[in-house]
């Protein structure tokens, strides 16, 4: 069994950003010389996503109104958790979203179907971050 | 390390409906082989999910209902992605649901408990798409 | 390639809590001998989560909070699974929180960022219940 194991660095300019790294992902595979196995790639940080979905401008700007009105940032003090942070809505932002996604390595590709893309999703920008990309297989 | 590939097609008749998809895994998983190691079974479209639940003809209603409250699917124009598309929610809807689960595979079995029941969740239907079944182990 | 598998058990004394089961799956992932793969946690039940985010007490109440905003355990009779049962809104409070992670391991450890700790989310205690943990590698 091989496995490979790549750290990818963001710093976001803003609070909140959907950022593709699909090919982040294809290239540390590549790296790997992994032809069939399993792909991980997670958040290192609790109020960020990994997640999967369309590379489309209309639906972020969807995902972004829509994850406002299921946790919205503001009022900061309605959250326990804004004692000395403010960023309680990312971390229940990056819970509906979702930490990691497991994608499958079929003949030293990403297996995928017609529109899946992998995205990093940021809920508490202006700081460096990582996502954590480890891959197991053949 | 042995690794397994198969595709599961579906066209559901009506826009939205979930399909338990367990003895498809199951049969999958034996013609592969593999007795120990980890089973991946994810949606290829972005508008469908694949989770696991229990096989309760209330709770599907139940989530029927829920969806619809917090990513309802009209009035279509309320999301920026229904530009020659009305599937906007169904987007959301996968989000809530999830993309993947990943399943121990132990002694040639789905390593379960009592009443978990893999499914498809169709949100978007009337069109042909797929699951991918990916087993890797020994 | 390695496998190990271990059940943890729970007997929550109330209807919903979050515990840290971080200590105890390094535990396993100690006993496994494994240096390099994937360690599978999920629920056994699906009224139950596992989750990774922050060790924060004001943030659980957060969560706890949110999630009776999300998906209220009351009125039970406005569910319809909820006929001989109470426990709709913990399917669909798990649904929001995850039933499984799956977390890198890399040179015998948990590969976690500064934050990360894993979680048992309870949300229909008072009865045993069950977490696996499976880990793959070399």
């Amino acid at each position: 069994m091989k496995s490979h194991r790549e750290e990818l660095w963001f710093e976001v300019r803003q609070r909140r950003q959907l950022i593709n790294i699909t090919p982040d992902v294809e290239r540390a595979l590549a790296k790997s010389g992994i032809r069939e196995g399993l792909c991980l790639v997670n958040a290192m940080h609790i109020s960020a996503s990994v997640f999967i979905n369309d590379d489309e401008r209309g639906l972020h700007a969807d995902f972004e109104r829509w994850l406002e009105k299921l946790a919205p940032e503001e009022p900061h003090a309605q959250y326990a958790h804004n004692v000395g942070e403010d960023n309680a809505d990312a971390h229940l932002k990056r819970t509906i979203m979702g930490r990691e996604v497991v994608v499958a390595v079929t003949a030293g590709r990403l297996d995928f179907g017609p529109w899946e893309q992998i995205f990093y999703g940021e809920f508490d920008g202006l700081r460096r971050k990582r996502v954590l990309v480890k891959i197991i297989g053949e």
